[in-house]
């Protein structure tokens, strides 16, 4: 094991503790860009308890409402413009995924010179994510991407169709306030997809790894088993606080670094849903429970012993050697049950997408990311042909 | 769960990292106090490359040596006095725990006005800890403690027999620099002593904890499952440098908060070990191997539960139901034949310790940490005659 491992967010963690927002901003600066989505924060009242905690504090605000899912570069240009000319000094998102990715990048971009797409990988030569950003404090009402506390973002261009991260120390968000009564309003499908990132996240590290990491396994089994566990329980009952309570706190450790520290991984089923939502626009979550059974599928075939442990671990199946093929698959056939038992896709035809921009699909994952011989990174490096492969046999 | 979490330490690590050290050092500072202890990393020739690597990037250096295993406060005045005097910047700690606890709290007592005792809680009525430090760099040469990535430190008084405790947030190291190698040549009581630490470091916040917190009891099991199996593989091979290197890992994680976030725990089992080392200045991972066993059996006749689980998921033992007290005791059995098995004491006789001052242990005990009834903290807290009870069943 060889790595660095860097995490300054402060983490405050705990049902009802939405009204601390005034006390904690007002140590980042006086006057708020308040980001925000599709207006369900408004609807639940969470918008108006953030605004009157911040006023409470002497904390000005301004709003850059409409952040999209899949949010949009032309987003990040609209917030970054507002923070500029209203003198903004702190940034609070308050939403999901898109709308913590866009208030960080917006952060970054309001400092920025240039046009921001730039800080973006979008397979460009030189690739310069940013160095410094206005202080964020993320608020998340959905248990999935973990962007609250780590230090990435995910931005699409709906011109050039493309869907990509940026990955920079300056967007650790310097406060994460993480209140899980904020996702009881949550509907059932945005809990399973949530649940799939979650999952996904995990596994990712955790199959694509090549460093013996016997403590991040644990780690990471201890997580999808819970998010297993909880998950199943958050969707039947959105109104069970301890489960929306198990499912946040696995979203934060399934992507702030802690399961992935050692390991060497890298992110191919993401890679291929992002290519795919570019696209089509549909949610993340259900791009990756299609993508993620027919990805572990083509690795466990040349690389099972992975797979076997994740299914003895995780579903408790016994396996007759180390590298039992048959015992990898049912441990996948086994998480792809899971995924549909909660309500998510698991065949691209279930979107309604069919195989005409596979070519495509492929061709963009491998230009957002890509090793020495040109192939997407992963446990087992995927060429355009293996990605099609893949993607056929989630038709 | 309700919690805040932070740690803002920068931890690089692997094996063969140390000449690191000098281009991480001048990012905070131009003048260092190297801290070290009683010689041994002269011996094997790590000061002389840590040295060289400072001078190489410019960075001047003086030295603090003579850092006693449990470090006094007389220690942390003289380091405190040489850093002022010589105006030095920055505090780079080469040694084990005492070493790197003494380190943080120099870094405290050169910018601290007033007696650097007042700084740790010895059962003061207002007990202050300090607000600001001098930038500390870590470098572990054992694997124990887990001081390299936390806030705290542990200190005693000489004068007054109490061994205790400081958690503060500029303590936190700003960059731990872990080199596994670094450990080969530690000893094989001393290193069974540091699996000892480290297994208790997580096992007290473990059945201490009220919280319902899965994920983290998934996190705390995999620790210890690790720390047993290459704890072993370290003590039969010192020159394993993968057992070296995962023993190294699970001391960082068990004590840097990640095991412990959302859990409510307390540390009664070191509360106790704490007294007994500051009359008999025994190594601490010894005493906790001793005490540790004896403090579970105390609590799980009371409250099973936990130790039933950690029975099932730690050592593959069967239950008969969730509060099977035979159960619970078999896997404390399991451990404490565990800490024998890799050379560490179980009962005080072992270190010569007798029975005299039981009481005066229990009373140090409590007067360091006690609950509104005036009880030693912990799942199940402990009178003086308790504790007195658990060290006799110790002797």
């Amino acid at each position: 094991m060889k790595f660095e491992f860097y995490n300054p967010t402060r983490l405050i963690f705990g049902a009802g503790r939405l009204p601390e927002i005034g006390k904690i901003t007002k140590n980042y600066g006086r006057k708020a860009l308040i980001v925000t989505g599709g207006g369900s924060v408004k609807r639940s009242g969470a918008f108006d308890r953030v605004v009157s905690s911040l006023l409470e504090e002497g904390v000005e605000t301004v709003e850059c409402a409409g952040i999209e899912p899949n949010p949009r570069i032309t987003s990040v240009k609209r917030g970054a413009q507002i923070a500029r000319k209203e003198d903004c000094d702190v940034v609070v998102a308050l939403g999901g995924g898109s709308v913590m990715d866009a208030a960080k990048v917006i952060a970054a971009a309001a400092l920025y010179d240039g046009d921001p797409w730039n800080m973006i990988n979008h397979g460009q030569q030189n690739w310069l994510p940013p160095s410094k950003a206005l202080p964020v404090i993320t608020i998340p009402t959905l248990a999935a991407t973990g962007s609250e506390m780590n230090r990435g973002a995910v931005i699409s261009n709906s011109e050039t169709k493309i869907k990509s991260f940026v990955l920079a120390e300056c967007l650790y968000p310097k406060v994460a306030l993480v209140d899980p009564e904020l996702t009881l309003t949550v509907p059932k499908d945005q809990t399973a997809y949530g649940v799939c990132d979650i999952i996904t996240h995990v596994t990712e590290g955790y199959f694509n790894n090549r460093a013996n990491t016997p403590i991040q396994d644990r780690f990471a089994e201890g997580v999808i088993i819970n998010a297993i566990e909880w998950g199943s329980k958050a969707v039947a009952d959105g109104n069970d606080l301890e489960a929306r309570t198990q499912v946040q706190w696995a979203s934060i450790v399934a992507l702030n670094g802690w399961v992935q520290a050692g390991a060497k991984g890298s992110s191919p089923v993401h890679m291929i849903e992002h290519a795919l939502s570019a696209h089509h626009d549909i949610a993340h979550g259900a791009g990756l429970s299609i993508i993620s059974p027919a990805w572990m599928r083509f690795t466990a075939k040349v690389y099972p012993g992975k797979f076997v442990q994740f299914a003895q671990r995780v579903f408790a199946l016994k396996a007759r050697n180390p590298e039992d093929t048959e015992c990898a698959l049912e441990g996948i056939n086994r998480l792809e049950e899971y995924f549909r038992s909660i309500g998510c896709p698991t065949r691209l035809s279930e979107l309604g997408i069919g195989d005409e921009l596979f070519t495509q699909y492929a061709r963009d994952s491998i230009l957002v990311s890509h090793d020495e011989n040109g192939k997407l990174p992963g446990r087992l490096p995927m060429s355009e042909k293996d990605i099609v492969e893949i993607l056929k046999s989630a038709s």
